[in-house]
């Protein structure tokens, strides 16, 4: 009996839209490369179960509205472009409860030294600048991040003490290789729409804390890491981090009668640790 | 004041346990090609804040715990090993609140014609049967599914009568090429520890409605497949579909004084549509 | 001195150039879903040293070309849309002194079951077909090919009596798990237009042998499997066969007290064999 | 008839070696992330015919060696690390003829800023550096090279004049994105093995030549970044480069009533321009 079975959630959008945007500002241009996501919430049931596509805005018309409005204003930083978005889709579709959008930048360096014109770039570093809105009719969370950066700590990183069972093999020790990637997303306070968000302070200090720590564990230093940003920001509310460890092997040379002092080491991408923790302030 | 920082959510575990397992059955042997992950969730506070790793389970242990398992027992259904795993780490670790155990399956295909031995195996689509069991000290919830099933309908697909804005500039069409990535995954109701899952007669099913049914929309199609497993298999409690439009576009050859009547595409990666929803029975 | 500096070689072309094609008859139509590159050869020292593009055709000109010669004719094999293509640009431009064409196939097999329009796909395994079509003023070399063929022997399998130094480790086995992802290239020789290839046949082949074998090593099967393809087709005269050998290695169980008789492996990605050779018939 | 058949070429060795070397000196440490290819070419004949592995060293042992000599001196640069493997194999084994060692190589930057240890680091960009050593009985060929390196011009980059045929429809441009992936190799002339290889130098003229350059075409580019390397550096006597054009189209707005002066791009992957060529000095 098909008249039994509804739908309990959907939603319908469109994912990688690529945009690179050039801002002219005589001869020193700015650039920016975005990959956009929107997802639509909204009434569109009878889109599902009938075929009635009346309340269905075509996916098509979100990457179209993407590009307008990039052109239409200056992007400024991704949390504000992506407000943008958000805001749109919500102002003029009285039928959506909720829009979601997400936006990936890849991060480019100008260059060109003394005398050459600043109008080229590199693409530096694997790691990209993140942003998720969740809008809705009473508001909008707002999730800035990292993702894909990748460091390595040669010393000063322990693991033991741990707990043990009839599975267990692995050594403790005192002095292993500790290979992450780490993500990271933080929620701001409330933050005055004209200034400039501390992402790459924030970025800075997840790097010193991790080249500082002396780790116990990918929970130890995830937890510093976390922690550090959260004093010296105010404004950051939250942040999560996950943080996938790259096992670095100590490679057994004795069969070659050779010694290796932490020094010869196979990475291997599978399988991986990932670790992962919500941190906040506390309650008062 | 570092003492006002807390974690508000924590786990760990391990992604990408690879594992093949053969099971010998004289000259019939079978096999088994697993990725695994497990992640387990607990009053791990003071390994965090503190490096205190005296209740951290090393995430090696639970790579090793996966090969002894499977060797201790046939694996038989992925749903079946699923839970002895959740309920391993869960029974003997009193202070873990939760393990969620990830599979993802590459399903292989029998080789050997007459007379051949039949002990060899090709490794058949590119799509992955998938399970997460995911456990608590109450109970376990199941979702098994299929992750990259590619199918694609040459006619009876339209789109057309939708929502338009100022934005929109996309032509209404009785006949275009629906191309799509499906997943899909869903939970049972309680099911007998002996019984065989239907995993198979529902990826006929979901296959089946694709190619019989006259397209409105993705939205319109995606509803019929899920809607068509409810109705179908009692066994089924809840199903959500994923689904990735892979747009294939139809070329403009007028330039080259050619028509183009719905024959010649070019398919595009980016961007994509993403239509999902949940389907479930409506409460009597 | 600037003068001094020449080109030795030079080429340019288009590639991923992505094409779904239909072709319908009646209610039966046939899909082909490929991804071609053109790289073109020839005298165009002008265009690199002096920016002169008068000899340049643009490289979305390739690419408009392959969607207008796919609508033109009917694609058939592969083998014959590649020389259509080849031909076109050598016959149109005088400047150039070779062509290349490179054509991967992905394979979609119907669905429907009775009743069912039989006018929907499913894109069935990981493997492409492929083809690489040579031409120049003198004639053309084609070379037909299977990519990302995955099989796995478990069984009648070995590896020993191997050359041993200093930093061998490598134990001998007689009971090894092979798995490997087969890439295969053959020519044809003098080859009727109006014939059929036999693809399917020496792909049928390749497998039947895999399944067949007794190997000794990934070379040892390597050979029996280009040898039977030399052997049953006359018509194909040289094949190359590239083998990546993806390690399964028994796992240790015995910490666990556990045996493992040949049943729990893991795979793994990295590092990985890589076994080639070109096969062809003596000369008389 | 077997005996007919024969293989006219044959090797095999090893891929995907990962590697990282932590050489220790005092608290300043420093690292190396090496991705390794063995293939080894010799009279392999009656391993693949006959299944004799006499004359088989495995590619197991192959993996070994590279962890062992990584252990018996420091890598240096990967020019000194590829030949003194090359070496290792040719000079132990009498049976071969020919070694090529790959080397791929990730690039990190250390962290820390005043006070902290420095022995922590970043992986820094996409692109890595490369090495191709190809030995055999007479000799050897080194290329050194660069894999990845993403570059985008916003002005000064045209393409016009060109060649049309009956399936053109680009326009002529004076004002275009131009961003490319750029991968280059280049050999050196006789080279002191104390020297140290300038390979920094040489990105840095590639980068500073691309954003010099007032471009023609990738064509046209591509020989000014060729050129540059080769009267700069009299030790380099070929250099090859490959450029991927990643195209970014200008986005039509008009449907929306807004002018695009060279603003908003969309970035396509699929397909690609490919523009090769390989660049060396005159003979007198």
């Amino acid at each position: 009996m098909p008249a039994q079975i509804q739908l309990s959630e959907c939603s319908y959008g469109k994912t990688s839209v690529r945009l690179v945007k050039v801002e002219r500002y005589g001869g020193r241009p700015e650039m920016k490369d975005l990959t956009v996501a929107i997802q639509a919430f909204g009434t569109f049931a009878s889109a599902y179960a009938d075929g009635d596509n009346r309340l269905v805005l075509p996916t098509d018309t979100m990457k179209n509205t993407v590009y307008a409005l990039a052109r239409e204003a200056p992007i400024d930083e991704i949390e504000k472009f992506g407000m943008r978005l958000a805001h749109h889709f919500l102002g003029r579709n009285s039928h959506l409860t909720r829009v979601r959008v997400s936006i990936s930048e890849s991060i480019w360096q100008k260059l060109g030294s003394n005398g050459t014109p600043k109008d080229s770039f590199q693409l530096s570093g694997p790691e990209r600048r993140t942003l998720i809105v969740d809008s809705n009719r009473s508001g909008s969370s707002i999730e800035a991040g990292i993702k894909d950066l990748f460091v390595l700590k040669t010393s000063r990183s322990s693991f033991a003490d741990f707990l043990k069972d009839e599975y267990t093999t692995l050594k403790e020790t005192q002095d292993r290789l500790l290979s992450l990637r780490v993500n990271a997303r933080w929620s701001y306070k409330a933050f005055g729409q004209d200034e400039e968000t501390p992402w790459t302070q924030i970025r800075d200090t997840l790097l010193d804390v991790f080249a500082a720590h002396d780790s116990r564990s990918v929970q130890h230093t995830l937890f510093a890491m976390g922690e550090a940003v959260l004093e010296r920001f105010a404004c950051v509310e939250e942040i999560k981090l996950s943080m996938a460890n790259r096992h670095c092997l100590l490679v057994d040379l004795t069969p070659f009668k050779l010694e290796n002092p932490s020094e010869v080491f196979v990475p291997v991408e599978e399988p991986s640790g990932l670790i992962e923790a919500v941190l906040k302030r506390s309650s008062p």
